[in-house]
């Protein structure tokens, strides 16, 4: 029989082929639904899941909640169980107008796939379940019980799994989970990563007056909103780049010196990091380096922020009302329900003259922090070092999968996030990519964890 | 024969139906141009203006501007002239979902019509041409000269006809200019402005990253342009309502005691003007009241501010880039172009860190403020006392009509400024509408305006 390498050698084209197929389907979840495209790709993967070989493959749908693919290949109590994670929800992919091509007509150029939900994260939970079925084609014996789990609402808090971690705590216990949804250090350093912050996010409304008044006409003597809105924003931050919320960083987990000399060694070519994000330099909280504001310092953006004549040209009003999107990147031991009240009492408290401002919170997501040892963390670095011939790295990631604490908290099980994305590869943006050789090796990588089992 | 008194009440209802086709036009000229709706208004306009019996009726187009209709009665050189200006453009509708009923399809309701352009300006511009063509119906000889001027950029700095000024000034010149696109101080208190307020629009353009960023892998580290674009509107006024642009009040013209008394008697009720508008109080520059605010101080209006993820839910991105557009209203003496180069100074010497920011100057209009007295004045004066049994009121409006200003300096004409909407006929906003009481007692107060040169 050929073994697991030489199927996963053997289906490349139709591995691709069949990634092609589920990234045009548009599975976008934030913003206005797509319910049609969310339906059509978990069909897509249920029959995929099933088609790999896996048993009791089904569309788990908690509430209202887009439905989660569930499949498992038990084997036997005594052995241990892995839970593979992804999601193929997408983010939405606007400005549509910077794509290249099509984000939801997938095209290879040198030897990247571009399309949105190419990194994140289709394409990497593909790499799981083709991992898995080549194994499981191969004859080998499994020497774990094998679940899968590929959510549909990642992108917008992953409510619905919480959901059913909470009530079926038994249908997804684990020992291991591999979440593939992260990123290498660089193109050439695999990585595993040990820390996401968390998240949370809320929308601010300032009301004015009932209607866009003429600038003319009452220019001067009403408070414009926008203005209004950009003060708000203003008193968030000092020019220190310190957030002003009271209480924000009463919990936050500091760093120590050991982790800020080992963050240190990692090779961030700065000067190259921002001139090719074309920004004439760095901008952040006094005091940390780079990476240290984005894996292991809380943030807050600005994500959107509207209100008043947005088309081209001008309009001289006075808008009626303005709109603030904010998310906040929270770190080890913040709490994002905590943080959301003390940013309400805030905006309270610096709420101006003359407007009316409400805040609606929106998805949070705790921060999660663990130290990678034990069984399988050294399958996964042995499994790296076979494949790549290098030690894996070990990082932090500045970005929020809110599911990998409640993994860890509601089963118990160790998270290890080993994805094969790269910090080049756009996601959220456009022109998200995966370079394929990253699949191909990350397949390969995942069938060698399994086998060192 | 009949008077043009007869005539205007014999011909109210096909008055009243022609404006309605009119206003159907959906001629707007700022924002994205409507260049067939400008062209099918000013023909509706040229022919309209030769069946009121005016000659060498025609389209002037200078350069590439939308076309000024013009027309005239030359009766001799030994009698005044007089000017009829208004304008056929009008501003976008947007918000279209809070209109009652749709901008472009005139609807009356309480002896209201409602439609984009009913006040502004397109049914005062017609209240001058029924008037003038009653008046020449009724076959009584005219006392003065008679030119139409009915312009189509209004609304975005009448630069075509700021060029035909230069360039023809004999075709415009005139004793006086009616200039019909102001209102009453209110619904029953028909009015003389006698102060217009200039303007000067700029747009600012902040870019950071080339492309929108993901928060959790960039957030904290790099300047996100939407945050910086606040902290630079927050740097354009203090906390007092004061602009802070150095130089901004050098040449304003002070208010005497003896005008603030004036305007104090005027009977604005200030807690209706406030209530009416939904806000919970005035807002502007400490140390004015609510009327010095808007028609004798400047004012700086964020008319819009947009960047990043504006649809519904939240994109957790640090945005690539923001746009401010800004319109300040000036008062005498302040000059529009120099005001914008002490924005522009002022914008560069606070741009923040991280982020590039970019000026693009909009349009201008020079303040005008006169003193109305002579024959013209005396006529409108008692022209307004026969009809309605009052005092014309005197009165500033915190609006920019920048030709008005042309119009005096350029042609030295007096510019008497007589028109009809009201405060609360939401031009420049959703539901504008008319009152055609007013539309028909102005067309009667123009005709004694006549009879009394």
């Amino acid at each position: 029989m050929p073994s697991a390498f030489d199927l996963l050698k053997k289906n490349e084209k139709q591995y691709l082929e069949e990634m092609v197929e589920l990234l045009k389907i548009p599975s976008i979840s934030p913003g206005k639904p797509h319910p049609e495209a969310i339906i059509a790709a978990a069909d897509w993967l249920e029959h995929r899941v099933k088609k790999a070989g896996l048993d009791n493959v089904r569309q788990l749908v908690i509430d209202d909640h887009n439905p989660i693919v569930f499949g498992e290949k038990r084997v036997s109590d005594e052995l241990p169980t892995v839970l593979f994670y992804s999601h193929y929800d997408v983010m939405p992919p606007d400005p549509l107008d910077e794509w290249e091509t099509p984000p939801f007509d997938p095209v290879i150029r040198d030897g990247r796939l571009y399309a949105r939900g190419s990194a994140d994260d289709k394409g990497q939970g593909l790499m799981q379940l083709f991992a898995v079925e080549s194994f499981l084609n191969s004859g080998a014996q499994l020497p774990c019980n094998v679940l899968f789990c590929i959510e549909g609402e990642e992108e917008m808090g992953s409510d619905g799994l919480e959901k059913l971690l909470d009530r079926e705590p038994d249908l997804l216990r684990a020992d291991a989970v591999i979440i593939s949804d992260s990123p290498f250090f660089h193109r050439d350093l695999p990585s595993i990563t040990y820390s996401l912050r968390g998240i949370a996010t809320a929308e601010l409304f300032i009301e004015g007056p009932n209607r866009d008044l003429h600038s003319g006409n009452y220019g001067g003597a009403v408070a414009n909103p926008v203005e209004m809105a950009a003060r708000i924003v203003n008193d968030l931050k000092d020019r220190d780049g310190r957030i002003t919320i009271p209480g924000f960083y009463d919990d936050v987990v500091s760093l120590e010196q050991d982790e800020r000399e080992a963050l240190a060694k990692l090779p961030l070519e700065e000067d190259e990091f921002f001139s090719s994000l074309d920004v004439p330099e760095g901008y952040g909280e006094s005091g940390y380096t780079t990476l240290e504001r984005i894996w292991a310092r809380p943030s807050l953006e600005i994500n959107g922020m509207g209100g008043g004549f947005l088309g081209d040209g001008n309009k001289t009003i006075v808008p009626s009302s303005a709109f603030i999107k904010i998310s906040m990147r929270l770190v080890a031991n913040q709490n994002p329900d905590k943080i959301l009240q003390l940013l309400e009492r805030h905006v309270n408290d610096v709420t101006p003259p003359g407007v009316r401002v409400c805040m609606e919170k929106g998805h949070t997501g705790s921060p999660f922090m663990t130290r990678p040892e034990g069984a399988f963390f050294d399958a996964i670095s042995a499994a790296v070092k076979d494949v790549y011939g290098k030690e894996i790295a070990m990082i932090r990631d500045g970005a929020s999968i809110p599911i990998v604490n409640s993994f860890a908290e509601k089963t118990g099980a160790q998270c290890l996030l080993f994805g094969v994305d790269v910090p080049e590869g756009n996601i959220h943006s456009p022109n998200e990519m995966l370079i394929l050789d990253n699949f191909y090796k990350g397949m390969e990588t995942l069938v060698r964890f399994i086998e060192r089992l």
